[in-house]
């Protein structure tokens, strides 16, 4: 009994320490997901190489959250519940990286963009929907901490305003395209970022439904579509 | 030493049930890149439902990856060389839920296109392109059975071929959305099905990298950039 319960206090020692690192690693993402919108913006070259050059340490990080959780299991070999908690650390921090990655990428593209014609607003559009994939992160992460079901399916709901920014977005790119052709290069990049900005909240919207889950047991009925799938506004938008 | 070697021979053989798993994904996966792109070009709508049904078996795979190989590690408390072994068995069934994601969401988008006009040859240049990456997929996984460092940097190599195939179609699309602006919705949709494609072709690139660090131990020096950055021939496109 002391026994299971030294395991137990020992297990839920080890979790704080790699849950210290998912928000260490949640941090970083949120600030490059910030930058990365405020470069494009303002196109700030600096701040996007910033951007690029900090994405190695958030997958340092994710490799060290992963080995950290391994040894964890093989330490503390804990129970199927204890279990699921370090596996979903380990999908978190999958989709952190993910989420750097398309910050980073975003960077890239603000570079190319520098040297193309401004469309008007986008810039402005893109940090907004980039703020509310920023909180929507953060409230994910706090969702997982606080094991707080009613927050991971407010940020869920959240997710279709990110739906609908980008929709409409979609719809202002095109006919930038299409009333200059000269436009077309640069309304792909920031097509391909306001689609990568609307993939972070869908792996925001993930990190919740694993919060759900591990909290109620069992994945939300309509769970939201994979980080890549195409959204219903661009279907639609498709079948115009 | 019996004991050592008894426990040694049974993380082997718990390791080979997981790895029978990875094959079966990646038999999955290899068929629904395959399906994705023969719908796409044959504007078949059934085979294309068929490749977003069959997704769902290829996550419940890497659900049961991470299960058994959580438990493998809980039970065997594998030393810090099988233990990379392990995390690195989790990764690649990352990577192939990606790719799985990937080929559903070019299933969908064949449904949009199926309703928007025809760009000429572009069908058959999306599946040139998949078949590339299929076959890139399953040398990847080969590399990994049979530790093949050789097979693996090969594979590296041949993402280059795919990034300039992407290149290609980037080029010929754009010349399509410039000569009618009622080609930039189908367009648009060509280019992300072939962009997620060059993706395909970076996480099997990643895997190649992974199989590459677990024999030689170390990563390649020019670490092939992450699945979701620009290639060199997109940024060029940009900056034309």
């Amino acid at each position: 009994m002391t026994q299971e319960k030294h395991i137990a206090s020992a297990f839920d020692r080890d979790l704080e320490t790699v849950q210290a690192l998912v928000i260490k690693m949640g941090g970083l993402v949120e600030a490059a997901i910030n930058e990365a919108a405020t470069a494009l913006e303002s196109r700030d070259e600096e701040l996007a190489e910033q951007v690029r050059r900090r994405d190695r340490a958030i997958d340092e990080l994710e490799m060290q959250i992963n080995e950290e959780a391994a040894r964890l299991i093989a330490l503390r070999a804990p129970n199927s519940t204890d279990l699921r908690v370090v596996l979903t650390v380990m999908k978190i921090a999958a989709s952190l990286e993910r989420v750097g990655d398309y910050a980073k990428n975003m960077a890239k593209r603000s570079h190319v963009l520098a040297h193309l014609p401004v469309i008007n607003g986008s810039g402005l559009a893109l940090r907004r929907m980039a703020a509310t994939v920023e909180r929507m992160m953060k409230d994910a992460l706090d969702s997982y901490i606080q094991r707080d079901a009613n927050l991971a399916a407010d940020v869920r709901q959240r997710d279709l305003e990110v739906d609908q920014m980008y929709n409409a977005l979609f719809r202002e790119f095109l006919t930038y395209m299409m009333e200059d052709p000269r436009n077309i290069t640069a309304c792909m990049h920031l097509h391909f970022i306001a689609k990568n900005i609307e993939r972070m909240g869908d792996h925001a919207t993930s990190i919740a439904e694993q919060v759900i889950y591990l909290v109620t047991g069992e994945l939300p009925e309509d769970a939201r579509p994979k980080s890549d799938s195409v959204s219903r506004a661009e279907l639609n938008e498709g079948e115009d």
